[in-house]
């Protein structure tokens, strides 16, 4: 299956601003993010289950989290000129589909990068937050590289 | 990236209820159903777009239409008595995430099955109901022989 065509104008007029304002981009990354996350989050409870159970849960990333992801990789760049949260997080999201819709990373490796990067308890909101938000800077600065650079 | 592991109590201990009910599973699925069909509808917009313009979307597939599949499909025994349409839903979900962990479809798998399967205008709410939901039927009846049969 391939799908590469559905970035053909991104990738003939690239611009970091082309790239992370586009709401479709953004509206197929809200499913990379949520869904990744979902497996990554019940690969880490599973693993670090105290009586080995094994837990499978699915949920949506918050706004908030992924905002604050852009903000600590540096990519504001990418987002509107006065963003708000939920701006900066469409900008995460539109930039991880790129990413993959570019087959620079796959699904398997996204998950794999979110898992081995969640830490603390998850089942405590506050952790959950600080945790995944670390990992969700973590991808951004992995698919750095493959991003537009101006 | 290995997470089959997220299934091992199901494949152990293998029914059609305890897979079709799983709610964790649901969650997982939701995310796979969500994302594989906004791509596919992607494709299919794209394709079939009267001046090549590229269409990116992302949206909720609806309960009806994975409800209305399952039972297309005959496969309401993975669901619990008395289901809803809100639990057909989650058991077509769970039966879609089971396969997919089971690494017996991969995404993009799943992608061609339902763009390969859409029809019609997409862009008429009841033309779209219609063929996702002939698409969704196609795709559980294809998965059919890697669920548990009784």
């Amino acid at each position: 299956m391939d799908y590469e065509f559905l970035i053909k104008d991104l990738k003939l007029n690239k611009s970091q601003k082309a790239v992370g304002t586009d709401k479709g981009l953004a509206k197929i990354g809200d499913g990379i993010v949520n869904l990744t996350y979902s497996i990554a989050k019940s690969i880490y409870l599973t693993k670090n289950s105290p009586n080995n159970n094994i837990l499978r849960t699915g949920l949506k990333v918050s706004k908030k989290i992924l905002a604050n992801a852009l903000k600590n990789a540096n990519l504001k760049a990418f987002a509107i000129t006065r963003a708000d949260a939920h701006d900066l997080a469409d900008t995460a999201e539109a930039l991880v589909a790129f990413v993959w819709l570019d087959k620079k990373i796959s699904l398997d490796e996204i998950i794999g990068y979110l898992s081995q990067n969640l830490t603390g308890d998850l089942n405590i909101r506050n952790e959950e937050i600080k945790s995944a938000t670390e990992a969700f800077t973590k991808l951004l600065n992995h698919i750095k590289e493959f991003l537009p650079n101006k």
